[in-house]
């Protein structure tokens, strides 16, 4: 198992993206069989390690493949993969200054870079996790800590449990499900309906707090998101902040997906008012191209992290000297973390962030190019506004069919794509429980001409399962 | 940025450890000021790069330095080093089937492993975290799921406020930050007192129970901890699971550092009852010699992670076809999953668990190695019984100090000792509050040398640090 073995193997997987299929195509029972091992005493011959590899890698998904476009999974920078495998070496637990003083450092540089790039007040603390729904977490997490100062000794008491939280119905999951973790519930949650744009209905959102205090519970937290899962929408922040502002909310930010958008020249306007936010959250693995897991939580309330988190543990105590060590094991329910912020901090200067704008800018031209093809295609209907990198479409069969029976259409076209090799797309539910087909660009390696082929591969093969499948 | 140049750093400080210091010895803001980069709006000088690079390695801790004793965070394996650079590059996120087929599958397959190597029972269910403190977070979510069926849409209802958990006073602190973030607040935690060997107090435990149920309250789970953080102790395993089951409360067990030590020939035989869990947690990071992070919850209840975290998402639906297909984002409250299991198959694949049983036993025999030395030297005092890994000593000054100064005289010893590259060790905080020195081996390159020169080095710094220091 020499470093040069594998080197070549990640090379090989880094760029003959076109060798391998976005996704795989074997069915699942074949994929199980051919990678069974039996509990292992000792170590297999060197042989069946590179068989088992070979179909390790296989049997992978490309996100990073030109024609990987389900989900917002992004191309990885080669460059922070190399990042990845220096921090594997050091193996760093970012938890302390005094076992990790470096990737302590680096952390925070990044993160100070990120205060610039959102314009962030200086008091804004923040900290890596995993992903988004991590990285909400956190910040739902820290909101809570706001209002229910005693909530880590006493739990969700009465207050705790008048607590609402008002998210769009285009919201990521995660939202309800850290209100479960949290202990609040998925009642203390208000699902807004969203305009025809998928963006939060404002009069509905201020009905439902008004109602809410009514009734006697607390108003406590309004969840904006800057690229929604679907469609990509994004919230009318500034609005948003406004009403935060008024009604003494919590206004949170879920950028996990667009708002490093912002760094594009034309970036949508409202992504600039991100700043307006208590919380922000945004995944480098997304929009900076890192490798899987890097996501960020940033909180403009200096304290507040530590008051949420922090815990004062003997062994875990800094060392006499260096008392202005920081240590990130206060700011995060994480003790054992990896040295994420590596994957930003190499690729950022050795490219700098205008590599990265170009790239954004790029992944935004593509949407724009594909919603008009589709607008101009006679047998497609571009479905939501592309306001980010996100297009969602849908093929128009020649005579209608019932809605569970196009949806199913349609769901079989996003199959047949990825079978034929000619792209991994995904689904997105609509408004009146509409399925359409959806692609995101957050890959530096897809072409114009691949979108071009996207777009007539999905009438021409939407025509055949129609007409295969669907007329009888 | 080539890919041998990253290859040589990794080499190099995979392999060079003796050229490092186990943790750097500058001070703080040296380090902050030599890392510090503005905001890089352009590429650097590839020349000031390389610069960087050899100061974030500089200023690194070195956890796999033989000399590094402090924290339990093990040396990496080599092979996980390289098995996290694959996994970066193929960038797989084990969120679903659909993108990431290999992964899923040799996630479940290690997962087959462990219930092997635990005995846990074949409808257990498990999935993998970033590290103790998440996966014990998972484990205690299930336990309350399992309690409080409707504790997803009400949040903590009059119920769960009345649950409560058991734990012993050397536990770790992530029990207590699980409750905070879960709302149950730490009122819901019963901290019983250790024995005089570290171990819960059974009869406090009891007792503890037995008031809860006449005051009203709900007793729900009970830790056990094998291999506690401060001196390694065991709690009576077969014992708790007696009383857990007479109780009728969730028996958790926190492996986190120990339970891999079940794979030593002479492991504790209290390890051997570790199957009697409803949930387990252990840390190949620290027993298997994984990178950071992998950590992994079992939990012996069908389905339970999933109606504890599962969501019925549209856009994350498995696809028409491969049915049997698995998707671990519905066992876990992450859905960005980096491809951890990697880290666990490949190292295991390679080498056979064989080659993990002798590096382990070698642990336990150098802490009996160097138990034995402490016992021996005049001016040393062992502190504890030496179970697992981990020995926990004192030097013994000429004339008593107060206490106070005696555990700064330790903290000094802890220093110097780093200072002086003898090695990087740790305090642990024991009954009446004595500060000891602490030693744990969870470390395939310390050799019984530097045992030996870490023993007489603390006695010989000992007595230099109180004669220049606490004398006068």
């Amino acid at each position: 198992m020499a470093i040069d073995k594998i080197g070549k193997l990640v090379k090989d997987c880094s760029l003959n993206w076109e060798s391998y299929s976005p996704i795989p195509t074997e069915n699942s029972s074949t994929i199980y069989q051919e990678l069974a091992i039996p509990f292992p005493e000792t170590a297999l011959p060197v042989k069946d390690i590179e068989d088992k590899l070979q179909k390790l890698i296989a049997y992978s998904g490309y996100n990073g493949h030109p024609r990987f476009l389900a989900y917002i999974t992004s191309s990885p920078d080669p460059v922070g993969v190399l990042a990845t495998f220096l921090a594997a070496a050091l193996n760093q637990n970012t938890n302390l200054w005094r076992i990790a003083p470096a990737a302590t450092v680096i952390e925070l540089q990044t993160i100070e870079w990120f205060k610039t790039i959102f314009k962030f007040p200086q008091q804004t603390e923040g900290v890596y996790s995993s992903g988004g729904q991590f990285a909400n977490m956190i910040a739902l997490s820290a909101a809570r800590q706001y209002f229910c100062q005693d909530v880590r000794e006493k739990g969700i008491s009465q207050l705790g449990a008048k607590l609402r939280f008002y998210v769009s119905d285009q919201a990521h999951y995660c939202h309800r499900q850290a209100l479960e973790l949290l202990g609040l519930g998925t009642k203390a949650l208000r699902i807004i309906p969203s305009d025809d744009n998928y963006r939060i209905n404002l009069d509905l959102l201020t009905t439902a707090i008004k109602q809410d205090r009514e009734t006697g519970a607390i108003p406590a937290v309004v969840i904006g998101t800057t690229g929604t899962v679907g469609c990509g929408a994004i919230d009318p922040i500034s609005e948003l902040a406004k009403i935060a502002k008024q009604e003494k909310l919590w206004f949170h930010i879920d950028g996990s997906y667009g708002a490093l958008g912002i760094l594009a020249e034309k970036a949508p306007s409202e992504l600039h008012h991100i700043n307006l936010g208590d919380s922000l959250v945004f995944d480098p693995h997304k929009w900076l191209y890192s490798p899987i897991d890097t996501a960020v939580t940033l909180v403009n309330h200096q304290g507040l992290l530590s008051q949420t988190f922090g815990n004062q543990v003997t062994y875990l105590e800094p060392s006499l000297s260096n008392q202005d060590s920081f240590d990130f094991v206060n700011l995060t329910p994480e003790n054992s973390r990896p040295f994420r912020a590596i994957r930003v901090w190499l690729p950022l200067i050795a490219r700098g962030i205008n590599a990265f704008k170009e790239s954004i800018e790029n992944d935004f031209m593509l949407a724009k190019y594909m919603a008009s093809l589709i607008d101009q295609h006679p047998s497609l209907e571009l479905m939501t506004p592309t306001v980010t990198s996100i297009v969602c479409w849908r093929y128009l069969p020649t005579h209608q069919l019932t809605l569970e029976r196009e949806n199913l259409l349609h769901r079989r076209i996003i199959e047949e794509m990825a079978q034929r090799g000619i792209a991994c797309i995904s689904q997105a539910l609509l408004h009146s429980n509409i399925i359409c087909l959806r692609a995101c660009f957050v890959n530096f390696r897809t072409t114009s001409d691949i979108v071009q082929e996207v777009v007539n591969k999905s009438a021409e093969i939407g025509q055949q399962i129609y007409e295969h499948e669907f007329i009888n």
